[in-house]
């Protein structure tokens, strides 16, 4: 089996599909990418993933990119790391539910703090997303604390891809300006997740 | 097999689950709210999805949200529908690909036309939000049209779970100012698409 290349950056999504990696054991080299240096939007990089973003998985068949997709090819490739219910189509769903709400919402709340510039191009409007930024987090990860952590992971029992996708997107909410501790199940479920020994070593980046 | 019930509103995402459960023939009830009346935030409904959007799926083991996720549970339920290449984790990681990008980022530049009052409270940021709303579809397009459409179909030879969602988010370009046929591969793509029984069955909801 070739060697998988995961070109991510620190602090960003990309980190929930090198945590999934390490997780299943797979054989992969990541490459850092220096943000504030600009590397995302290099002839270089644009030729790796035109949408100039992280994570981006260079496999023997192709690029692949989106977190969530990501996450599932894991999972699916390395079998044996049993990340996901992969037979059992409504648990499946019900992890692939929450993996798209934090990618389609929450991750899109966090985003308005840090890139408004994605979505208007005057001062004041970024500064008024920035400004509403932290109470979507917080309605975000209320869903989150009351209906989608049944404990101690997000499917109870089993552990999965949505428990490191969820712990990555929890590791911003202190840089939003969200205390943790106004979620109790989810700040213990990150102390769960810092437990376990893949985390540790995949975080070391 | 129970009935499934699909919770959904005209001219929304919930429209790809709605093709997906007709091109599967997966016997199914149609739920419309009327998001005019606000039907979305009844307590009855926020009972069903308490995120207060849609899609919602009932089904025998509980209710599923999210487009990307209930469409994968059509595939997953319905094999022999043949709606995704499930057992070929690169070619499914394709497809979850750009079902990823559609939801995150496509879905999410239209909703600043839409619904700007979601990521800012003042007017001018809204306003300013609506602006460069156009200019967002167009960059989110430009990328399906150069890289993520193989032809005829997304991945190419093979119809999936991905032309059904693409083509209802491109049927949204046109009340958000960007003529479709700016992407001539896309136009095409919506034509195939109107010409398939089961989406004319369905999009008479």
């Amino acid at each position: 089996m070739s060697e998988l290349t995961l070109y991510l950056a620190p602090g960003t999504c990309a980190m929930a599909v090198r945590i999934a990696l390490v997780e299943a054991n797979a054989p992969h080299r990541v490459a850092r990418l220096d943000f504030a240096a600009g590397e995302q939007r290099s002839p270089e990089y644009l030729a790796i993933n035109p949408k100039g973003r992280v994570p981006a998985l260079v496999t023997e068949r192709g690029v692949l990119t989106e977190t969530p997709a990501l996450l599932l090819y894991v999972a699916q490739r390395f079998p044996q790391a049993d990340l996901a219910p992969l037979d059992d189509p409504f648990l499946l769903a019900r992890m692939q539910e929450v993996n798209s709400f934090l990618a389609s919402t929450v991750h899109v709340s966090h985003a308005h703090g840090r890139r408004p510039g994605r979505w208007a191009d005057d001062e004041q409007a970024m500064a008024a997303m920035q400004a509403k930024m932290p109470q979507n987090m917080r309605d975000g990860f209320d869903q989150i604390e009351r209906h989608y952590l049944a404990g101690p992971w997000v499917l109870g029992e089993r552990f999965s891809l949505a428990d490191i996708y969820l712990f990555v997107v929890a590791s911003w909410l202190a840089g939003d300006g969200v205390p943790i501790d106004e979620f109790p199940k989810v700040a213990a479920h990150t102390r769960r997740m810092l437990a376990r020994p893949a985390v540790q070593q995949a975080i070391q980046v």
